[in-house]
């Protein structure tokens, strides 16, 4: 094919398509069906009262078939500004969120306006696949940043790492794939490195409404001149069973968001009317909801941890949010482990490699657990096949 | 604001958000109110039918609120496969066709795998200002095609501006700005020059559905091999009024598909479900309404050529799709007309200078009147305001 930008060559197919792939010809017994723990998104739909909201507005209100204003709705954006004051002990106007089509898309207009090509970014690994292949197409250099046992980064490390070219240092919180929840204090070393150095300090929250932790995970909203340094992202994907409306959040400074509405004129023009009316219902509505739906990931939570310490020869190294990161005990690399899995033991998971650089010993020797989609009696099931796996 | 990617600061911000700005703190008298014809897009929702088809998949399929596969669904991408089949007489396959969150994004989409920084990208001039944004963001130089008065691009004048860094030439039929419907004869000349050279073809039809002439308006898709050279991008919004739900689509090669996917993957994950829902439903069942839509805006036309022509000074260069693009008599600047246009006369139309390079005469000197919202007695009364517009 031609003509082809090699940043596209240089970068890898989309990892959870891939794995969808394993699946094809694979028959599961209806005794043994399926155990898909390779997915990070909720497998149901929202509640009842969210799917009226948006089939109502479908039917009777005609703005929810037009386009609205790039950066979003001006009522979903101030619901976020004034969530997140609250949530953060900060001031956030509404001026200072965007609504995008999701969360990844908020990364991506993000980075657009740090990093071109050349430039550098320095990604905590293991690292969320798509924040690298943006990078990677964009022609900007990921710079890996090594996490320790613990799945925290270090930010002495990092100021090690930084160059002229560096523009920015994305943190995930609660990670994926770790699950790992960074400390506040880390967080606010990583910030304070970041506006030392002239950087942007990017925190993706996709997860954060299921951080196991009360109160405010960071401080920064309520630093002044917080918008100089940090931009932060979100997701309503997660939190209120949106992915297939494609709603995302990002919270930055005013200049910021100047560069960001080009990105998303040309990219998007205006997110889904539909996924923002269910979004902005599911925030004034959803809270006490929400409040269980983390309850119950929090105790599937406990009991994956409980199976996993448990079995022999696998070593769990992190959980949090929707995931598990797993040592397995085998001698093959990760990615031939997880193929191998789906049609010995019937269970998809993504391989360590998938969120890692290649030929990094650390992927290959961990698994991604996405656990939030198995209910208990569904986890002591998924520990008795990984129990059961021949090496 | 630090780190800024400096491609940004060399496009301009969204210029139907900057006219949207004008009318800020200007009052239009009930009996004198706006005339809106700065917007290419529907200003009505979508027949109740789709309305209502929309409302049910919220409520019942629960599918209709999760991921779905990042190209679009299969039942979409075949719908369109066939559709695109019998207009064009060639064959398209499903694995061919792509959906997107609006056509702007299968630009973007097809343009970054095919160009990167320092690539050339041939436009005809007036282009589309979202082409030229994302070419200027992504660091890709919008090489400009002027067009002659028929507002025609002239393929021996492309071939004169093809270097070894030139990678497409992107052709808008029917035009946005001009409304030109390029003849079949011209469009197959342009794929012919890029097959020769190595190039990808990328044609945008938007407005396809609005094409004045009966059959196919070009014979590309019934060429051997055309995927190793044509792109082309169609949009459902203008035809079904689903701009607010972001569902557009690109008909490719299955290479170039692996290659979108990973774009896609990253900045959208995947399409709106209920857009898609949308779409699809209409395709199966608007035939007949979108046949009277078209009629309608065929009308809308014709008396807008009526009314325009009949007006003194001003010149009439094209029409086509929503668009009229019209010649002013003034000596200012089309950029301070269409403001002064604003307060003294009601009337928001988008200076030419907004879809030409940098200082084009064409661009001062010319207005796109979008004319598909105003019906017959509006448009009587748009050219009355514009006759009575002072020098």
């Amino acid at each position: 094919m031609h003509p082809l930008n090699p940043a596209f060559t240089a970068t890898f197919a989309p990892p959870v398509m891939e794995a969808r792939r394993w699946l094809e010809g694979v028959t599961f017994p209806p005794e043994r069906p399926l155990i898909n723990v390779s997915q990070a998104a909720p497998v149901d739909p929202p509640p009842e009262g969210l799917r009226r909201a948006i089939a109502e507005a479908a039917l009777h209100r005609p703005e929810a078939h037009l386009y609205g204003p790039v950066l979003g709705n001006g009522d979903l954006r101030a619901a976020v500004a004034a969530q997140f004051s609250g949530a953060y002990g900060g001031a956030v106007d509404a001026g200072r969120v965007a609504i995008t089509q999701g969360c990844n898309q908020a990364f991506c207009a993000a980075m657009a306006t740090l990093a071109g090509p050349g430039d550098q970014v320095i990604l905590p690994v293991p690292w969320y696949f798509n924040h690298k292949m943006w990078l990677d197409m964009a022609g900007v250099q990921a710079v890996p940043l090594s996490c320790g046992p613990d799945l925290l980064p270090d930010p002495e490390q990092a100021r090690a790492l930084i160059t002229p070219a560096t523009k920015a240092i994305v943190l995930v919180t609660p990670n994926n794939p770790s699950g790992a929840e960074y400390p506040a204090g880390l967080v606010g070393r990583f910030y304070d490195l970041a506006q030392a150095q002239g950087l942007a300090l990017v925190v993706d929250e996709t997860y954060r409404d299921f951080d196991s932790r009360e109160g405010a995970p960071h401080d920064l909203l309520a630093r002044p001149d917080w918008d100089r340094t940090l931009i932060q992202l979100y997701s309503f994907s997660k939190a209120y069973r949106l992915t297939g409306h494609r709603v995302g959040a990002m919270v930055a400074g005013t200049g910021r968001m100047a560069q960001v509405e080009k990105f998303l004129d040309t990219v998007a023009i205006s997110p889904s009317q539909l996924g923002q009316i269910g979004a902005l219902w599911g925030m004034e509505n959803l809270q006490d909801w929400l409040a269980a739906e983390r309850a119950e990931i929090l105790s599937r939570r406990a009991a994956t941890r409980a199976a996993l310490i448990a079995l022999p020869g696998w070593r769990l190294k992190s959980t949090g949010a929707y995931f598990a990161w797993v040592e397995h005990p085998f001698e093959e690399s990760s990615a031939d482990l997880a193929r191998r899995m789906v049609g010995q033991i019937g269970v998809l998971a993504l391989p360590g490699t998938m969120f890692t650089p290649q030929g990094d010993p650390v992927g290959a020797r961990h698994l991604r657990l996405a656990f939030a989609n198995v209910d208990g009696p569904g986890i002591a099931e998924l520990a008795g096949r990984l129990a059961a796996l021949a090496p």
